[in-house]
């Protein structure tokens, strides 16, 4: 049946590609009393056999495509599935008149708290080694598909309900064309994903999970938002010539990759990229990033089975610092919970998990984490421009208490000969209504702002961004949310200090004439959307949109302003 | 075993009486297959047996109690019990091979669905008998006691985990003699209630639910938060004793009652009530209230089965602005959604619920259960003086569609010849930051605002006022927090508009002084809470705390301001 699917375009360009469905499988278990205790073992042992064959499977295309070292984890699955203690405990369970999927339960269950418990680092990649497998085991049982992304080895577009960070670090990125989602909009996960690959994204599609399955032909045009099922040859004709003028405009705006950014009127403004790994910095490099302005650091924490090393984390930092060279480079430090998990580490379950524990406020519950990050950093601070930043950053308590202990650290290091550049920045996110109102007393404090827009809105605004219910409340031009943008740069300024933006607004086309206007001096974004950024500075004049400001913060409406800043750009 | 239990002490007050346990039992089914049908029917059966003997000994006591109006409810539920039809259906899955829990919840999964789907009233309070008489078989069933809160008939301390205001419903107050809670804060449900029964109030123990047995003596101390388990004779006397001078201190404080509260500078500000419910107005009277602040509506749509009809809602407001008579009642719409739920009602399952589709957001997606409200309020403005407010605005267009939807109310009613005042004041909650930073654009079109500092300080902080690990950061005297409340009131004063104040934080004496100072004109409180306020009022001088205003908001953290207050007060 020929199918057209309507969402969000949220990453521009066109891909063509076969469907790869990224599903969530059911594997909630049952417990029941069963009669034939050797039917059930039958079962367990036929479930092995398979799940060994997958595995030898997977391990060697995982050889095949990424070497043995990303292999490795596969033979440790396979040690997992052939363990024979694991085995015994779920035949014991078994023969005491339980189902097998209830006695695997059960089984791994035990295994992976008496290995959590251990304070080894190679005994709790072994529990999360034993939950992989267990639900493998756990799929073949219940007979539910489990998708590898891992083995994904032509290109494809990924369609699944959402795309959590942890799925995405699974993800061969090499051979992924585009996204589909059924949830989310322009600031969830799988678009900033999208424009960071450069790759055409649709989110909030709402049916693409029921519509579409496994290879299906598509076509996806992440600039309007588009989903074609099964093309026929003239869409799919016509799709190619549009990817072509796409990648010739793409191409255009190359000129702009090695200028700096400048107004109509000679104003510089910084415009910098926002990376997740230093796997993004080719891509920062090759679309012209003056900076980075925020480096989002959690995505080191994640796909791992434990925290990152210092050493690891040191490595990380340094590569950044090093290929940026003088350029102004932005790191954030851990911002996890909210939305945010991570597999190794259980955050507290949380009635708002947006109004929680998270980001700085779970960095003080757990300091030598925290502490362990801040030594990384200082150590590499002297092989680049570094600014540090605190995210969710809501009294002056806290920034004091973060910067004191980064101090703290930082005379540990020297006491022991260590190192740190004397001109590193300290600063904080904005991104909580509290700290805008009173910017003026952190301006006093802090060396930089970097406005956090993502969150500001939705506290200001009360109003989750991810809740498509109350997304019409999600409004980057609100009056309120302008305003306390505007409070902030006059505050910064007063006392001699500049302010970034690294939310998803500093590269809205319909947000940069203001926030040029009202002074922001840094604008990150996604390296995709910076040559397209500069294009647009270069057209407007900084003089003229300054002068318009004060009536635009005396408007009423978001509707008011985006109307006006339609007909003056 | 001798133990004393320390708490958050939210509601002043001594009391001395028995612990009744309100527990939240565990009802979680699992699927069995059995082999001996007849021994699970023969349970059944025994449940129905225990459980029909337990009703009718209710229902004799609440008729005793209540009389035979409130006892009908257990008529109903057992006609339920003995219905045919629900009894062979579950017999007849029972003859399948399952068990006679999972055979209960299966038959009444599919009475309450066929009840609810139908388009009446009476049939949808059916669903909800059998939801209530299904609870009881299952609790015999699995063996686990559940507590009957609407039989208490002595003098009793309740001790929950937490207190939802459904449950707080089917509580039968006059026996009540205080609440001890693990979870909670100053502003939760318990807390509230305690203040506004005027009963001890003891709430965040933490192990009261695992410490305290049912019958267990108690001593509550609301003041400071202790509890103590099986006080000796001397402890009780003393606390007796402490009882006494507790009640002799309130009754000094009765020569307020008719008083206005005057400043001792002669300003005059108003100090009303909140109250939920035309219950609550006997002791808004009894504490000399010069107003209701907040009249919240929510209670009329609690612990019911179906929606209040437009007449119960006109009589509940006909009888509170009768009541008042010239004095102002400010009644808020219909604010569910967050943390309050409806049974017969379900709202989205939300990720945050507390940035979700809440109070008027969702007043818009159900528009005639709003619209009832609104002719509701309309028709019994005649009868007092009357201001309706809206909650959870956010931005100007939700302000004009609410007072729209008003507008078109009142034309209807009055192209029906029905009377409508001319005199009512429309406003708005000012809870939401956006609001309060574009206050002075709200001024133009409100009649007024109420700063329900609850959620405000929440939003503001961007810390769920619930959880406990981030509770720190709930700070009412942050600068931020003042500084927004400030602008409000300028805001409104510049249009010739007033200010109140309904949040918790209108009856705290360290906020009291700065809020007088920057010129709020209303306070509502607890009622409990009224005559101290006034007594406060009068030692207080105006021009002397709007003098520190400007230097308080200059300050760097609530802590610098609270010990400002307290050192010049």
């Amino acid at each position: 049946m020929k199918q057209t699917i309507t969402g969000i375009g949220v990453s521009d360009g066109i891909a063509i590609a076969k469907a790869y469905r990224l599903e969530t499988p059911d594997l909630t278990v049952e417990k029941l009393t069963i009669e034939q205790p050797e039917l059930e073992i039958a079962r367990f042992e036929a479930a092995k056999a398979e799940a060994a064959v997958e595995l030898e499977a997977i391990r060697a295309k995982a050889a095949e495509n990424f070497g043995e070292d990303k292999a490795a984890i596969f033979s440790a699955h396979l040690l997992v599935l052939n363990d024979p203690e694991l085995e015994s405990s779920v035949k014991g369970s078994i023969e005491k008149g339980v189902n097998a999927e209830y006695a695997l339960q059960q089984a791994a269950d035990t295994f992976t708290a008496m290995f959590e418990a251990m304070d080894n680092e190679y005994m709790r990649e072994r529990a999360a080694d034993v939950r992989d497998v267990t639900k493998r085991l756990l799929a073949k049982l219940l007979g539910v598909h489990v998708s590898d992304p891992s083995t994904i080895n032509e290109e494809v577009i990924i369609i699944a309900d959402d795309l959590t960070p942890s799925a995405t670090a699974q993800l061969n990125k090499q051979f992924v064309k585009g996204f589909v989602t059924d949830i989310g909009g322009r600031t969830s996960h799988s678009a900033i994903l999208g424009r960071m690959l450069e790759i055409p994204a649709v989110v909030g599609t709402k049916t693409a999970m029921e519509s579409i399955e496994q290879g299906t032909s598509l076509i996806v045009d992440g600039t309007d938002g588009t989903v074609l099922l099964e093309p026929t040859d003239e869409e799919t004709q016509a799709y190619e010539a549009k990817k072509v003028t796409f990648e010739q405009d793409k191409e255009l705006l190359k000129r702009f990759v090695s200028e700096s950014t400048v107004t109509s009127d000679g104003h510089h403004v910084e415009v910098g990229a926002n990376i997740a790994s230093t796997e993004d910095l080719p891509l920062a490099d090759k679309n012209g990033a003056e900076g980075v302005g925020l480096f989002r650091t959690e995505f080191l924490y994640m796909g791992k089975s434990d925290f990152p090393t210092e050493e690891e984390q040191f490595d990380a930092y340094k590569t950044v610092l090093t290929s940026m060279g003088e350029r102004p480079t932005v790191v954030r430090t851990l911002d996890i919970g909210g939305d945010k998990e991570l597999s190794y580490f259980s955050t507290p379950e949380e009635m708002n998990p947006f109004l929680g524990q998270r980001a700085i406020r779970l960095c003080f519950e757990h300091e030598e984490m925290f502490r362990t990050q801040l030594r990384a950093l200082l150590r590499a601070s002297v092989h680049g421009n570094l600014k540090i930043m605190f995210p969710m950053i809501a009294t002056l308590e806290e920034f004091r208490r973060a910067k004191g202990m980064l101090l703290e650290e930082q005379e540990k290091l020297q006491a022991e000969d260590i190192q740190v550049s004397d001109s590193y920045e300290v600063g904080m996110m904005l991104e909580i209504p509290a700290a805008a109102v009173i910017a003026d007393l952190f301006a006093k404090e802090v060396d930089f702002f970097s406005i956090g827009t993502n969150d500001l809105i939705q506290y200001t605004m009360a109003a989750d961004r991810m809740n498509e219910a109350v997304s019409y409340l999600y409004q980057p031009n609100h009056p309120s949310v302008l305003r306390l943008i505007h409070n902030v740069i006059q505050a910064a300024h007063k006392e001699g200090k500049w302010v970034g933006m690294c939310g998803e607004v500093a590269g809205d086309p319909l947000s940069i004439p203001v926030l040029l206007g009202m002074g922001l001096d840094e604008f990150s974004m996604s390296p995709s959307s910076i040559l397209k950024a500069r294009a647009q500075f270069a057209e407007l004049s900084k003089a003229e949109w300054e002068g318009y400001i004060p009536e635009i913060l005396q408007m009423e409406t978001s509707e008011k302003i985006v109307e006006f800043v339609k007909a003056h750009s």
